[in-house]
Order: structure tokens, then C-alpha cells, then sequence
């Protein structure tokens, strides 16, 4: 093959070559490529964890942190580790925000153009309610916060509706989500500083349905807090067109929603001891918690469940890691991340030594590799193991975030990594009555369950990385 | 970097540089990737191809070839495919065999051990009926064609029960499928030969549910036709239990299935005029027909509205291909193929040029990349757009099949490729009731259409492939 010389691409090509092939060829790659076939050979033939999940989901249900289903799960995963062999299981004790949505709520459109219409809204996690009698006013609609923002005083008293889409064009709908999310966040917060009464904002999702999506809506820690909704994108362009013809309109909601005092909760721990290294660790988890609407099932049923299932595979396999294996359930990851906070904090209180933690909480859909988040040489160590996910379609690695209950494990010194998935269908389903367990397949689930085994065993062998 | 000399796999390596980076510097990367970042970009936003899939999924339904069904999918997909622009819409006539369900399917499993089970099956495509008072008789279970022949006279009368699963564990599930489908296409036709009196067809699905999956069996030209149904897994699994709990249970099924005489039916093939070579065709297609049970969502409406959409995508962009681009509905995939037979005899006898034909017939689920049929030095010349594709994770040129509809056009001469998905849900649906719209993912559907289109693009204007 020829190569140009004094060629730009050459050295860009070069750099990509490093980067991508560096040792392929100095890995035993047909004990590895054997191992890893197992791994997902067990897991494929396997329904253990799709069943589990079906138990998580269908009889447990939604599990908001705070809730009697969160407990429950916090005592059934504990018992689930245990029948699946951990050699120690226990709760770690974390004070929980508790948020309750109270009554279903209501709402409609009122309209002397176009009649009075009900709609189908859900108050945002964190939102306080409007009372009993609930909260009704004019309505003024907005893309941006900025455009709010020029409105001023125009504000005051209103229902502010923030109606911008995300942005459907990212092939990552996490950037998709990304593009709107801000309005669900800070959309209150930034209405009640104008002296808004209410908000109501478009499902945060990719879906063009009638479904309402909640997500976390966060209060200045000074400011007022006011009511909070989402309703359905396709009610909101509804919505919009009857703004349009009617600005007059009035939209009334009522939502009985608020806080109730900070519940004692826990995040479960099994641990597979180490062989070599029993006091350094690798955490693999998931977040237990889910928002009430649905069964949080692919958000996060299923990264629990995968992560629960890795332990099942090596047991199966009959591996036994060189570092302790800890099998995390972390508890509230939606409202403010009381879990993992806690977690890292006493990780750091008795000096752990961390080497490694996975996490999954992107959905249980086919895996396509690994989000690592790692110093340079360490990634291009890491990134030999890619050709051994090839067959398996696992083998993008990419520079990037871990995941939200692991990430500060990383000031510890741990390589912290994600599990990627395809991410078409997440926002479907994301903080919704949708995301319940028919929509997960077992295979989708179970390729997940297998490359995080496989990455787990790969790097805990791997001498290089310690 | 240091290259290790005299190494074996430096070869291998420096091979795989060659297929895989080959001319990645040399085609003009900024234009040719914002041109397909339009394709995606259009396609992401657009909502058009989804309403027309729920039209001929919801409205139309079920498209067995020979059925009113496919007449009617024949006269609104030429109707759409002009409402989309094209230059020249018609219809190609094709004779097409036309077999017919009949009435609603009865069987039940008679035990003097576990009582009267009813069961639900339904009849294989091409299968011939019980006649209106069905068939009993006693059962003997298989899971290969030569244990079944090796009973021998032992057959004879008995009704066969074809219980082998699809193996699980390859991670594309074509595999899986390929491992058990012999027994629904010549399980009866094998069971007949021996004298048996009919067969029962564990469904060929990598799901685990209560649905029967059709799909054809094919009975040998000069041999009994005995009739055929399909069980789903489950009842495979409890009837197989009963089995062995009880070998003389009997079974009973009534099927009034059979075959009318032909039917005249059509290909419809929308033309878009190259501007240089309007003599040469890039056929784009999928097969219109699909089995009764379902909608035919994903096999192959999926196929059908992405091909079309290429058409739209084009004429969005406002693209005039050098080609002339004929996006063909094939009629008759599932039972004999006799439109696209009959497309690429025409093609012969009118010494038609084609250039390319790319075919959808997976599923409307993400696409991986393309399947390719071509010579190996056009192998690699194509191949150098695979970095086009990474952005879009459509990056996987696998050499390959085509598809059941192309293939054909390759002995004319034309570059055959076929859109790569993820498979994982596939067989789940597959010629079930379940392959319903419901099933297709908005934005799934609209990356295949992109994919296809700018896979379309960039070889329209290669000259190097022609």
C-alpha cells in the first residue's frame, strides 16, 4: 500500500492506528476471544435475568427512593444476590429525599374559541402542588429560557409553557434529550423568578405520543417554588395550535404532589471476593430507584439486573475475579444522587482501594461497547480488548462519561466505565407509564448482561491497568 | 509505533489496514459527508415515511400475494410512490400462487393423563388442510430429521412434532433462525415420505411466548402433502412435557388451509430519471406481500417504506442521481418469488443495465451497515466509504447476501447489497401476529432510510464502480 508522504491524513491515520490497533496482536487472543464467548453463550441461552427483571418490574413495580417499593426492592435484590451466590450481601445505610405525587392529576384547556378540553399532564418529580383546588391562568408559551427572559414582568401570574422539541436530528438521542432537558430542570425555577404561577412543559422524549413524561425539576434554593407539569408532545402541539387561535386561553392543573421528610433508605452491596487483590474492588452497579410512573424497567431495572447477572455468569463459568466483584444497587439516582454520594464517601472514609467500576443506566437494549473515562494511555490499553467485542457488535470504545452513580469513584483512582447501548427507543419509554417490562428483550437485555461480564473479566486480569 | 517485523499477524494487520482505511484520505470527506449528514438530518426530522408504514400496516393490513390485501397494497404504494415524485410509476405484472388460511385455526392436546388442553397453532404457508373434521392421532416427538428417519414404519399415521429450538446463543439471530427452519420447510414433506399423517412445527422464533409463527413448507413435487401447523414455544415445552408424562396422548388439529389458483398480481416500480445515465438502474426495494397473521410491519412494509423514502430524501434534498433509480415493491417474496423473477427476467429480455440494487428485507430496526455481494476489488473500493458511515454507527461492510428480492441482478451484473440491522427482535415478530406496527421505532425506521440513501448517493456518483 502506498503511503504519502508529508501528508496531513498520514499522521492522523497513524494516530488512528495507535489508537485503535495498538497490541491487538499481543493479546492471548484465543484464550480471551474463548472466555468472552462464554460469557455471552450463557448468557444468551439463559432467562434467569430477563425473569428477574420481569419480577423487579411486575411485581415491585416503580420504585421511587423513599417509597414502600423502593424498600421492597432494596430486600429483594439483597436476597436475589444471595440465592445467586455473593459470598457477602449488605445494606448501606443513605438518607433519601421522598417525594410523593398524590393524587392523579388533572387538567385541561379552556378555551372560549375552542371549548374546554382535558389533557392529560404528570407533575415533574419535585414539583410542589397546586393545592386542592388547584392553580388556573392565562398561559404564555416559549422555546427558550432566554426568550422568557425578554418577557419580564409579562410573566408575572402566568402559566408558562415551555414547548421546545428536542432536536430530533442527533443520531444519540441522549443529545436529543440533552437539547431540551434544561426546560424540565430549570424551567420552574426560571418562570418563578418572574413571578410565574405555574409551568407546563413538553414531554422531554423522542416519542411523538400522547404520554407524559416527568424527570427532576429543581427549585432555586431562595426562590419560590411553583407547580410544575409535563404533558405529552403530541397535547403540546395541540397546546400550541390552540395558543395560536386563542391566546386568551386558560389552562387550569391540579397536581397534590410535595415532600414529605427524608426517609432512611439503603443501597444494596453483594460482594464475590477477589482472589488475588479481595481487598480492592470493582463495582459494578445500577440505580434501584425509578421514577413512579412506569416500572422502571429499562431506567434502571435492567442495569441492576445486568449487574446482578454478572456475578450469576462468573459463577456459572466458574471464575473467580482477582479483585472483589461488588454488585451495587444503588438508591436514589433520579431525585439527588443520595446513594452514590454516600457510597463514594465511606469508600473513601475506610480508604478503599478502587480498581474498576461499570455502570449501566442507558436502557437494556443492545449493547454497542463502552463509555471509558480513563487517562489517555489507559484507554489505549483498554481499547486493545476491542477486537474481542467485535463479533459481538460491542466493540465501540469511546472517551466519555462513566455514569451518574459511579463517576466520583474516578477521584479514587478507579477506571470508571459505561455500558453503551443503542439509544433509539430510550426516551420512548424514560420517566414515563411506557417504560415497563414488555419492552425489554431478553437477548437486547442479555448481550449487555455478557459484554460487561467479559469487559469485567478482561480488565481484572489485566496486570497493565493496575 | 513500533512494528514487529517477520510477524505473522503484521500481515493480517496490514491487510486489514488495506480493506478497511484503503483510500479513506482520497475522497473528498468534507462534501461527501455533509451530503449524507443531509440525508440523516431530513430523515431524523421527518415523520412522513412512519404515517405511510402506519397506513399500510393499520389500513391495509396483512398482505398474504394473491389476497385483496396486496391488490389493494399494489394501488396505494404506486399512488404514493407519484405523490413522492417519481417520474414514472407502473406495475409489472407477475403471476403469483395464492394459498389461503381459511377458518381460524382449532387444535387441542387429548390426554388420559392431563384431560383436554386446547392449544393455539396455526397453519404453515403452503399448507394443504386437515379437511373439516381435522386429524388426530398419536405423537412422536423429533428435533432432527435423521432421528426422524430413523424410526422408520414407526411414523407411519402418527402426527410428528418438531420441537428442536433455535440456538440461542448466536448473536445474530438469521443464525439462530437458519438453526431450526428446516423443520418447518421440509418437516413435512420428510414426515410424509415415511407416511406420516401431519406435523406440528415448534414456532422458528428466538422469542419465548404463547404466539405460533408461520412462515412456507414446502412438500416434495411427487409427495403426499400432509398438513402443517406451528405451535409457540411455550406449548412447544408443554406439550413436550405432557409427552413424556403421557407418549400416548393424541393430538388433535383442524386446519381448512389450501391452495386457489394463481392469481395475477404486480411489482410496482417508481422511476427517477438519471440526468447521466438515465439507460442504468440502481433498483432500491423491498417485498410488498407479507404473511396474513400480522401487519407485515417489519417484514418487509419496513423494507417497502424505506426504499420509498429514499425517493423522498432525495427529492428533499433536491439530489438528481446520475442513475436511474427504480424503487421496486416486489410482490411474492414469502412463497415462491415469482416478482422478482419476473423483474429480473424482464430485466434480461430488455438488456438492462444495472448498475446497483439495494435491498431492505430485515426490519426497520437500527442499521449496522450493508451487506455486500460484489467482487473483492469493488469490495474495497466501496469499503472506503465505510468511514461516512461511522457517525451514524452504519459503519459494518460485511461481505454478504444481498437480498431474496436482488440477488438475482448480480448475474446481470449489478453491485447487490442488502441493509444490515440489528437482528436481536426480528424473530420475536417474524410472520407472527405480532409484526404489527406498534413494533417499529420512528426514528430505527428513519436511520435505515438514511443509510440507504446516502449508501445510494455516494455509489450513483462513483465512477470508479462502474
Amino acid at each position: 500500500m502506498p503511503l504519502p508522504m508529508n501528508h496531513e491524513p498520514l499522521k492522523n491515520f497513524l494516530l488512528l492506528l495507535f489508537c485503535t490497533f495498538y497490541p491487538a496482536w499481543t493479546i492471548a487472543q484465543t484464550d480471551d476471544s474463548l472466555a468472552v464467548a462464554k460469557f455471552y453463550n450463557e448468557a444468551l441461552a439463559s432467562h434467569e435475568a430477563y425473569e428477574n427483571l420481569q419480577y423487579l418490574c411486575s411485581n415491585i413495580g416503580g420504585r421511587l427512593c423513599g417509597s414502600p417499593q423502593s424498600a421492597e426492592a432494596v430486600g429483594w435484590t439483597k436476597s436475589l444476590m444471595e440465592r445467586t451466590g455473593a459470598d457477602t450481601v449488605y445494606l448501606q445505610e443513605v438518607m433519601v429525599p421522598h417525594w410523593v405525587r398524590g393524587e392523579r392529576e388533572t387538567a385541561q384547556i379552556m378555551s372560549e374559541v375552542s371549548g374546554t378540553i382535558p389533557v392529560r399532564v404528570c407533575a415533574l418529580g419535585g414539583s410542589v402542588g397546586t393545592g386542592r383546588v388547584g392553580l388556573a391562568g392565562q398561559m404564555i408559551e416559549v422555546s427558550h429560557m432566554d426568550a422568557l427572559r425578554a418577557l419580564g414582568s409579562e410573566v408575572t401570574g402566568k402559566i408558562i409553557f415551555f414547548n421546545r422539541p428536542a432536536d430530533q436530528r442527533f443520531v444519540n438521542t441522549f443529545r436529543s434529550y440533552s437539547s431540551a432537558v434544561d426546560q424540565r430542570v430549570s424551567g420552574a425555577a426560571e418562570a418563578a423568578l418572574l413571578g410565574a404561577a405555574g409551568v407546563v412543559v413538553r414531554a422531554v422524549t423522542t416519542a411523538f405520543d400522547t404520554v407524559p413524561h416527568t424527570g427532576i425539576t429543581r427549585y432555586e434554593k431562595d426562590g419560590k417554588n411553583i407547580p410544575a407539569v409535563a404533558i405529552s408532545t403530541k397535547d403540546a402541539d395541540i397546546l400550541s395550535d390552540l395558543l395560536k387561535k386563542d391566546p386568551e386561553l386558560r389552562f387550569f392543573f391540579r397536581t397534590t404532589c410535595g415532600w414529605k421528610p427524608d426517609e432512611l433508605s439503603h443501597n444494596v452491596i453483594g460482594e464475590f471476593r477477589g482472589s488475588q487483590f479481595p481487598d480492592e474492588f470493582i463495582t459494578i452497579g445500577g440505580h434501584l430507584d425509578s421514577w413512579d410512573l412506569g416500572e422502571g424497567a429499562h431506567d434502571d431495572g435492567a442495569g441492576c439486573i445486568q449487574s446482578i447477572e454478572v456475578l450469576r455468569l462468573f459463577k456459572a463459568l466458574n471464575i473467580v475475579p482477582r479483585h472483589t466483584i461488588r454488585v451495587v444497587m444503588f438508591m436514589d439516582e433520579e431525585i439527588s444522587q443520595s446513594g452514590s454520594k454516600a457510597y463514594a464517601e465511606r469508600a473513601l472514609e475506610k480508604k478503599e482501594k478502587h480498581f474498576l467500576a461499570l455502570e449501566a443506566d442507558r436502557g437494556g437494549f443492545t449493547p454497542f461497547g463502552f463509555s471509558i473515562d480513563v487517562p489517555d494511555s489507559l484507554f489505549n490499553l483498554i481499547s486493545k480488548y476491542r477486537v474481542l467485542f467485535e463479533p459481538y457488535g460491542a466493540d465501540r470504545f469511546t472517551r466519555g462519561g462513566s455514569g451518574p452513580d459511579i463517576w466520583r469513584l474516578k477521584e479514587q483512582g478507579a477506571l470508571v466505565a459505561g455500558l453503551v447501548v443503542d439509544s433509539q427507543r430510550y426516551f420512548d419509554y424514560h420517566h414515563s407509564a411506557k417504560d415497563t417490562f414488555d419492552k425489554v428483550n431478553r437477548r437486547e437485555l442479555q448481550l449487555g448482561s455478557a459484554a460487561m461480564a467479559a469487559f469485567v473479566y478482561l480488565l481484572d486480569k489485566d496486570d497493565g491497568l493496575r
